[in-house]
């Protein structure tokens, strides 16, 4: 027999099937206790089945993780939506940032409101073709900051996967998550548990500082049993429109990403250089896809990167 | 007699001195209602009469927030107590980022241990006059993850404010916060409720998506009555190193920080360039203030925003 553990459980944790589920020293002060204790670790919560089957329709569900905060990874998780979405995939985007969410203002969708159906709550649409939704659609001004401690983020989360109605067909969900490896995570793979994750990226810059996230996350993942699609390295670099000279600003001084992917044996889906094309493109909430302008060094990039990624999970590409 | 709320008290909280604490339809779900409810709401939890008393003797407590991840928070954080530390102030930092913790490798001291003596928990020390704590000392392996919901970071947050022997003087404690308005947060500030905290200085780029959460950040402010001592814009244009053109990568499209600044009336503390040399020292772990190199940049913006500060805090300057 097999013991289960919580993502979130101490390294000593007996497992929430063992016997002494609840009752051992390593049991003090874990979240699961009094539910361990109480016999009751293993039942499983009827949301989960809930949360399966509204998402058993869609195709691929993936995640788009940061150690560090401030990396790229809204602007990226935008960006693959919106060049998924121009290779006419039905997308949905989904932030489960709820003290940041960013996402709607880099869609151009800020001050959209949300609404309820008897299906569920209806996303944002932002194309024909891919939907969004946030707690930004939520608040009553974009200045108010969400003051909540995590039960109340875990709430949301979990209504978010519970209640939105996506459409009767969806090739895409990805979900877009706050940095780090606390709240918003542990609620994501507990609630994704019965459903079928694709994977998730994994987005840094160069700098070991970044890295040094990276590598917290690469082990949440593992822990959590959530294949990792790969790593993709941002801000790689900038290009001075003046005289063309590549500097590395955030200068990778341990090898960058590709050497980490290389020693963790994951793959490495590529680099995006630092672009003012891609960070304008995030304040106007456009989608650098539908740009007439074909130069934008991060474009290429970015479109390289999303056919590794359709290989990797199998998908014709053109 | 006016009345208190919790930081994170619902919107229509009737106050924890209330008749009505803990029983009103705005009190379910919140965090405090089983407290309110027994009349315990308004007992000072013993914990932060200890906290008061251990940080009496410093003289300025000094919080640095950031809505965004990303933004050079806690580059800053550590340049700026290393700016302080050459001046031969007394230094403190305690970092609070329990999930990415980034201030050992920025000075230079990962790996070492914190110890335990009859006074406490001895911080590590960066320089004679300047000494760190983070939870990045106590695990076990850099690559390590803390995967922990909300209420373990706090016990840990309380505790480092609570057991932490700073010495007989400090002149600044300087606390570097993760990103966001949740959990460490609010935390902190109820943590802090005694004692006497100078303010926050807010750091962020010049980007509309970045200024969108420092607002949220000011509101947090407003809310849990912390001043404002000012905001720091990073990122703020880069200098070509081949051809001298200054670029802003992170496009200000709606004003920057300036003009954030005077809409809610609040100090502009400075700007400071992405700049090769800071980024480096960060990477180096070391103090951009012991360099020779007298021509960065970045160092001057710094320390015009140092004398900025003392002289904010009414303190002389050279």
């Amino acid at each position: 027999m097999t013991t289960t553990h919580p993502v979130d459980a101490p390294s000593n944790c007996p497992g929430t099937d063992s016997e002494n589920a609840g009752k051992t020293d390593a049991c003090v002060g874990c979240p699961n206790q009094s539910l361990c204790a109480s016999g009751k670790g293993t039942q499983v919560d009827p949301d989960l089945e809930l949360i399966s089957s509204r998402l058993s329709h869609i195709r691929h569900v993936i995640l788009i993780l940061s150690g560090k905060g401030g990396v790229g990874k809204s602007t990226f998780a935008t960006q693959l939506a919106f060049a998924l979405a121009s290779r006419e995939y039905f997308v949905g985007l989904l932030d489960v940032d709820i003290c940041g969410p960013s996402i709607p203002y880099m869609c151009g969708v800020e001050g959209e409101e949300v609404h309820q159906s008897v299906t569920g709550w209806q996303p944002v649409f932002v194309e024909e073709n891919l939907s969004v939704m946030s707690i930004a659609f939520m608040l009553p001004s974009r200045e108010d900051a969400v003051i909540w401690r995590g039960a109340r983020k875990n709430g949301v989360i979990k209504q978010f996967l519970k209640d939105v109605d996506w459409g009767s067909h969806l090739d895409f969900l990805i979900i877009d998550s706050p940095p780090g490896t606390s709240d918003e995570h542990i609620t994501l793979v507990q609630c994704l548990k019965y459903c079928h994750v694709d994977g998730a990226i994994i987005v840094t810059t160069p700098q070991e500082v970044s890295l040094l996230d990276v590598r917290k996350e690469v082990h949440f993942c593992r822990q959590a049993s959530i294949s990792i699609l790969g790593v993709v390295e941002n801000m790689s670099g900038y290009v001075c429109p003046c005289c063309g000279n590549c500097t590395e600003i955030f200068a990778p001084t341990t090898g960058g990403a590709q050497k980490m992917c290389q020693y963790f044996e994951i793959p490495f889906l590529g680099k995006v250089p630092l672009d003012s094309e891609i960070t304008l493109a995030g304040e106007k909430g456009i989608s650098l896809f539908k740009e007439t302008n074909e130069s934008s060094q991060g474009l290429k990039h970015l479109q390289n990167i999303v056919t590794h990624l359709l290989q990797l999970l199998k998908i014709a590409t053109e």
